[in-house]
């Protein structure tokens, strides 16, 4: 296979790129902006040289502990679970929550509840395990992946005696956490539902 | 700018890739196939420094000359004018064209057709200067992009000796080359219209 084949396979590991997509994407990287190309090595190399998950909260960070899980003045009795990073970033933009977080770096399928490989659920386990949270605030987006994602943390705390809430309603139907104004993202939080109260003490 | 900042800025190079389509592609990237990032970052890197523009025809190739270029037995008298490196293969697989190709890498823009940066207009008078070429096959795509670089085209060689055609209207309109089946490609060459007898001899 050439450069040129090897390129175009390469690219279409992409979401969502198919081989005419991919040829586009060739021919501004080879021709257009070959400046942009080499930029892209650069950042891509360094990221997977530098970017691992973060010990405690699982999102994308380039040491042992991202600047949020690393700072003493973070309540670390209210955790709350989200699913991407870009969701860390909106609602800490927000200014609305001072525990931490944990990022399931995935969602459930809804139509495959017993496939939990997409989310970090094991991680989360071993993120709770001998800490010192007393409260889980679930914030998964309002979608049916969002949805089913929630049902499946409910279930798995249920034995356990966490106070377990999970975002209000105020967040629009089928939207994206960072899409959200910071407004009804605090708006959000405030009015957070219970689902299950502190239970064991 | 951290390191997961520099790949959104580096993914957002590519065409038609904004935040939220960077942000899917860096998750793919760091957290879902990593292996597949390394053979990205391996084979654009790869390409940057292997592929350049075939110093006769202006196709990506990895040597001075492309092998259709470089090939004694094609036609050097017969000169096919296309936009694209996907429209070269396409139309060798039709196995209609025993000549060679100029890929003008772009096509105008119909409503700037004064702006001529986007084809290699400079590079295709270089290769025509002092060669055998007599006929010009312009086999651009029936398109309004299409129509404006044709147009381009026959302007620019109305006071010069060459027979000039166009691919005949049998290819369907607004489909690019890639995806006409052979039939149809050799067809419309072999009904290409002329647009201009040879002149000057
Ligand atoms: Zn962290
Ligand atoms: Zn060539």
């Amino acid at each position: 296979m050439n450069a040129y084949s090897q390129l175009i396979t390469a690219l279409r590991l992409l979401p969502n790129v198919g081989v005419k997509t991919a040829q586009r994407m060739a021919h501004t990287l080879l021709h257009q902006n070959r400046a942009g190309a080499a930029q892209l090595v650069q950042a891509l190399d360094n990221a997977l040289k530098n970017i691992h998950n973060c010990q405690m909260c699982h999102d994308f960070c380039e040491s042992e502990l991202c600047a949020i899980c690393a700072n003493p003045q973070r309540d670390p009795s209210r955790l709350m679970i989200v699913q991407m990073p870009a969701d860390v970033a909106a609602m800490e933009a927000a200014r609305c929550h001072d525990g931490l977080y944990f990022v399931l770096m995935g969602q459930v399928n809804p139509a495959q509840e017993m496939d939990l490989s997409s989310i970090a659920l094991q991680q989360l386990v071993a993120r709770l395990s001998g800490s010192p949270v007393n409260e889980i605030i679930i914030a998964t987006a309002h979608t049916a992946e969002g949805d089913a994602t929630a049902y499946i943390l409910a279930e798995l705390f249920k034995e356990q005696p966490y106070k377990i809430s999970r975002l209000a309603r105020g967040i629009p139907l089928g939207s994206e956490l960072e899409y959200v104004d910071a407004g009804t993202l605090a708006q959000a939080v405030y009015e957070r539902n219970l689902l299950k109260e502190t239970t064991g003490e």
